[in-house]
């Protein structure tokens, strides 16, 4: 498998990540995952957009991004994948830093890692819909930040596997926030509810479609908090995320929704959603 | 530079971490890091103690810890530092896992990295107090794990470097919990106050020392929350850790603390921690 590795396409066997790397020590580098639908990387520049943000947020200062689109796509022919349904994921830490201390080197070298992988849609979960479970979010107060230091979210999505669960939908101080993975909107009386923006939650790139075909469809939208105490309300939940698109939830926290049927609104969305990246309608 | 990895002593150089390794991608491992005095390696028991502790709230399986003690004096000889007072990094990740997901393979291989560096105690520190500054703790809510996603204690320790303070003070809800590296403690009308063990701090293992040198010594002692309301009322204030032993605080937040001079409690405790490393005494 070839990936790339601070300026260079080599065998992932070739890699050697220094142990310290600070991504390795402290968590301290931030990363996008971007769907190829053969044969473009999808909202490619949405995602740029947010790797430059998170960079920002916690100051490291890379540079280099006019490569980065030509690496990806010679990432995929390199690795045969022009015509298959794949993602790449971007690693950016901070760099190597010797001696290992908490605060760094304002001038260190961030390293940059990418590679891609095939991974087909999530067909089914997508068509039928997904369990998923409750959990309080015990995260930091800087979840707008795409870091790598996702202990957190490594724990809760575990125990939804373990549980047979896609996904945790998380709240903190009663209100809903996000999942492990995905953002989360909900649907009553045909209209779409998601909660806002804030530091609280990661700023979705599919989040941020959903909401600009809701505009085109016609279909009511409102950022908003959402109580936990709301949840039985709803009439739809829907999972975004880069692979997850526009996922149905058929059961929360063990309590059936739409009678285990994806509603109308996700599947207006998915169609739409599907014909942004369908080469036909380009 | 000679350290050891999974199973090997070898040069720094020929380490070769793979960016599939959980600790680069998620911060999904554990750590400590142990005081060298020549020539014994202080509390060894208890940070192992503490790092098992780590891995199971984690549910990393790692289980090879016969070999660790006798790597650390191996890498001390190897490395020359025999004589000198240093330092021993010990790093456990989740192991590789290739394709990347959140979720983790049971089965996976941890990974363990270990290394050594020459480190001086910090004598000025400790004889003439630190200034340090206080910020709203807002890292998530597991802060017992010794975990390297640490990413939220090195925006504040960076913080505070270019401050240039050496430690910043985290509270919450209007509680002191502790410091980017350090438990703290402070001290009111000669009885020592720190906040008790709780998921909001590390039980930071000189923390542990310095309670039972209060007993030793008769120095009244309390494991309560403390205000930050409170902060104005304090006679010394003490950081806490590996590397800083007993240090005291003579600034905090701009308040000068006991007319910037190191407190008599600091000096009995500094001096009783002493002993208990100092060969003579042993």
């Amino acid at each position: 498998m070839m990936v790339f590795y601070n300026g260079k396409i080599l065998d992932l066997e070739n890699v050697a990540v220094s142990p310290f790397d600070r991504a390795f020590q402290f968590g301290d580098g931030v990363y996008e995952v971007i769907r190829y639908y053969p044969k473009i990387f999808f909202e490619y520049e949405s995602h740029l957009d947010r790797l430059k943000s998170s960079l920002k947020k916690i100051e490291i200062s890379f540079t280099a991004f006019e490569d980065v689109e030509s690496v990806l796509y010679e990432l995929i022919q390199k690795n045969n994948l022009e015509d298959q349904l794949s993602i790449a994921y971007i690693q950016i830490s901070r760099g190597n830093q010797f001696p290992r201390r908490h605060f760094y080197n304002e001038n260190l070298e961030p390293s940059i890692f990418i590679c891609v992988e095939k991974y087909p849609a999530k067909v089914n979960e997508m068509k039928n819909g997904v369990r998923v479970g409750l959990e309080e979010d015990i995260r930091w107060m800087r979840c707008d930040i795409k870091t790598t230091s996702l202990l957190p979210n490594v724990l809760s999505k575990q125990r939804a596997i373990k549980n047979g669960l896609a996904e945790i939908i998380w709240h903190r101080n009663g209100f809903i926030t996000e999942g492990t993975q995905t953002n989360v909107c909900f649907i009553e009386n045909s209209e779409l509810i998601t909660p806002p923006l804030s530091n609280l939650i990661l700023p979705g790139i599919t989040r941020g479609i959903v909401l600009r075909l809701c505009e085109k469809l016609g279909i009511r939208f409102t950022e908003r908090d959402i109580k936990l105490s709301e949840l039985n309300v709803f009439d739809e939940i829907l999972l975004l995320s880069t692979t997850a698109e526009v996922t149905p939830v058929i059961e929360l926290d063990g309590n059936i929704i739409n009678g285990r049927v994806p509603g109308s609104i996700c599947k207006s969305l998915q169609s739409e959603y599907q014909k942004l990246y369908n080469t036909e309608n380009r």
